[in-house]
């Protein structure tokens, strides 16, 4: 049988299977309607019975007529049109869109909720702060169960704050402070304790990399984070392939995940494949388990009620819908999040940014040189080709890197609009925009490189030691 | 298409879609070689095509002709006729006969090597001691790699012994004993290190219990298993829920294995399948660190070359096949397997001995009377209905599951030997032959309860605290 195109049969995805069935189906009807001979009818049934087996067996699912496979496509990017839909998962974020993800449609399929003016402003009226230019500029733009937190917050109901890094090399970007810069802030805000998660584990699962490698540039981010200028008495940092080998509770709430959660969940929700390793397909219990109080006994006096806010970038929710669907399950409350938007590449915010490319980004390791030429260089620019043309139709600020990476590093609003203004009226040119941008970023790099450089193994220790924080429970 | 029966196409098993296949094929053959009309070959084809697309997607590979799919069943098991054969897999043994398993024919499937009589004499000879009952008896009947490990003895290279037990309830019957009675004669005649899990969390994964239940049997099981005289000094044992979370150097050789083992490979060798939680999919990999030496640190001076024999019963095999796949590709030596067969239940060797049934066996907790009543009522018989058969044709000791319990607790070779002729021939009654029974075991398991009794909280934290045993590396 060798002449028989074997591998084209083989390649039929789910909705081709399912455009055959209903071809198919069509056939039999007609050939009955025509009262054709019973062989036909017959050799037709048998084959539609067969492409029905097919479609089960690859979808899992009955074929229903009118009922397309919708879910084919991994549950975290729901139902939508691949061809314009953007991709985003923990680990592939794509877009042919130029100003980068539509993040509206990814609420809708997220099934997260809007962080629009009222809650903004409620956060303000709670916490008595100026809410963080994250906030106002719409960079953290969605959420789940924050006014849960608040309400908590506004009755004295303790909660605590939990984010992470996967290390997955030594340098970490400009972009990678985001979460880090948001999480400091809401806990000067609301006073309260802090999880940091480095999931080593999961680089050395993904990555060609030893697990001593792994490990080391936990550390290496380590530093990195404190800079940022963490409380040491109020936030405890760990690394997967240290943490859990010293503390049971935090294993034992992993287990209690990952017996509640089955396979063909994990498949839905990250689109493992049976012939991905089981370290991965079990991770997702691993930087599930910090969203549960439990896992830290020495910080919450073993209570496993206080809930767990989560602020974090969009592509990492995925982990935590499956979080929020066993919690109540195994008698823990469900995590609230803050989602943020992406940080775009240099090179434009539909291209990917890569550790291993270092012109993609800004570096914490940047010298002001390399910083200077790097975005004079390859910072994607909104402005015209020619200035005449620039003067005349003016820039545009939607797909400019230099102007988003501003929206990020550019604390004062008025300056930033007068920059939006001039630039997108043409009177400021591409390369003034960018001289912004290179002075922006020089000093608050070489202050952060300065603040790093001071940090010692001691205070890294420190941080990473499972201990009580400044917090009575 | 409510007609047509959805269900029924549905059911065709991997063997069923194979001839189907094989049956359309030749059905094109003999369409194109009787020279039928285009369409009729096409549509032929068609459904040939659409069926070895559900033959790919049941079974993972390509039809190939003449190849039917022997890998469906569990790997475990092998390729074999299921009307015929044993099933064993860690959680099921099934036979339909009363003598029990066919191990000859399981060495064959699980491919591993007869522990014959010249690897008893080299025991003997190697050790100096005079090899243990179960070895003579062919309890322990099988084995990997142990002529490796006489070699490595014999050039004064070191090894450990592994072995464990899944805490499923608090009592454990006198079938538990035999792993660890074994263990124990071995440790005293090579002198080596033992390690002794407790796979709690696998319990608690498989079992409806809670982290507490099952850690508690843990526990409880310790106990037992130090009232087998083990030497403190010698030996470690431990609960994975808790040096899990005690020991980061186990949890990165866990995550090593993990790396290295595709779901694919649990599906066969375990049987899982999509519906089973993430728990028990990566769940193999637990079992299979403390095969490497680098998972007790403390111990072994992190050496990373030190081998393991692993005394098991033979259905804990396929998570050491898998341990022996992996352990080259993470740099570490393979362990070597001693297997025993399996500890019948009073009520005969076919059927399931039940922890939740007391009158299946005997346990570690019964009294002297509960004993005697539990073999005079339920302990098969191989004896004849009537006195007069019996004197006339003798007992059957193949199927008689007092005369097996013999073969495991009575010492004296020649006593037994006696027993077996005397009830073969008939001059042994039944009544006799399990009132020797009776008063093996009352005596034997009186001394457990009484050493049990003894063994303080102080004992079993002393056995479970991670340590330095008595010997340098």
């Amino acid at each position: 049988m060798a002449d028989l195109p074997n591998g084209s049969c083989c390649s039929l995805n789910p909705l081709e299977l399912f455009e055959q069935v209903t071809a198919q189906g069509e056939k039999v009807r007609s050939l009955k309607a025509e009262k054709a001979s019973k062989d036909e009818i017959d050799a037709a049934v048998k084959l539609l019975l067969s492409l029905k087996l097919s479609y089960k067996t690859a979808t899992g699912q009955d074929y229903k007529a009118g009922s397309p496979p919708a879910d084919f496509t991994p549950l975290s990017n729901g139902p939508g049109n691949a061809e314009e839909d953007d991709f985003v998962d923990p680990w592939t974020v794509q877009t042919s869109n130029a100003k980068g993800v539509d993040y509206d449609k990814l609420i809708v399929r997220f099934g997260s909720s809007k962080i629009d003016k009222d809650l903004i402003n409620r956060i303000e009226r709670v916490t008595g702060h100026k809410p963080h230019h994250f906030l106002r500029r719409g960079i953290f733009f969605s959420h789940r169960d924050m006014n849960q937190i608040l309400d908590a917050y506004e009755n004295k109901k303790p909660f605590y704050l939990y984010t992470g890094r996967g290390p997955s090399s030594e340098a970490m970007h400009v972009g990678h402070l985001v979460p880090f810069i948001f999480t400091k802030w809401l806990q000067e805000v609301f006073n309260v304790p802090l999880v940091i998660q480095l999931t080593d584990d999961e680089k050395y699962l993904w990555k060609d990399l030893s697990v001593e490698k792994a490990y080391q540039y936990a550390i290496e981010n380590v530093k990195d984070i404190i800079a940022c200028g963490f409380d040491v008495n109020k936030t405890f940092i760990f690394s997967d392939l240290h943490y859990l080998g010293t503390s049971p509770e935090f294993y034992k709430n992993i287990v209690k995940i990952q017996k509640h959660v089955t396979f063909n969940q994990v498949k839905g929700i990250f689109g493992f494949s049976d012939s991905d390793c089981i370290g991965k397909i079990s991770f997702p219990a691993i930087q599930a388990a910090p969203s549960f109080s439990t896992s830290f006994p020495q910080i919450f006096n073993s209570k496993h009620d206080i809930q767990c806010l989560i602020p974090c970038a969009i592509d990492q929710d995925p982990y935590f819908r499956m979080t929020r669907d066993v919690a109540p399950r195994i008698g823990f409350p469900k995590p609230a999040l803050l989602h943020s938007v992406f940080f775009p590449a240099l090179q434009g915010a539909q291209t990917k940014m890569s550790a291993s490319d270092p012109n993609s980004s800004i570096f914490l390791t940047d010298t002001p040189k390399q910083i200077k030429t790097k975005i004079n260089k390859h910072a994607f620019s909104g402005g015209k080709d020619t200035i005449e043309e620039h003067r005349k139709y003016g820039g545009n600020c939607d797909v400019d890197v230099s102007y988003m990476y501003l929206t990020f590093f550019l604390e004062d609003d008025d300056k930033l609009e007068q920059i939006k203004q001039a630039y997108s009226s043409g009177a400021l040119l591409t390369g003034e925009l960018k001289k912004t941008l290179i002075e922006t970023l020089q000093p608050l790099i070489a202050a952060h490189q300065q603040r790093r450089k001071q940090i010692t193994s001691e205070e890294v220790k420190q941080f990473m030691t499972p201990r009580k924080l400044a917090f009575d429970y």
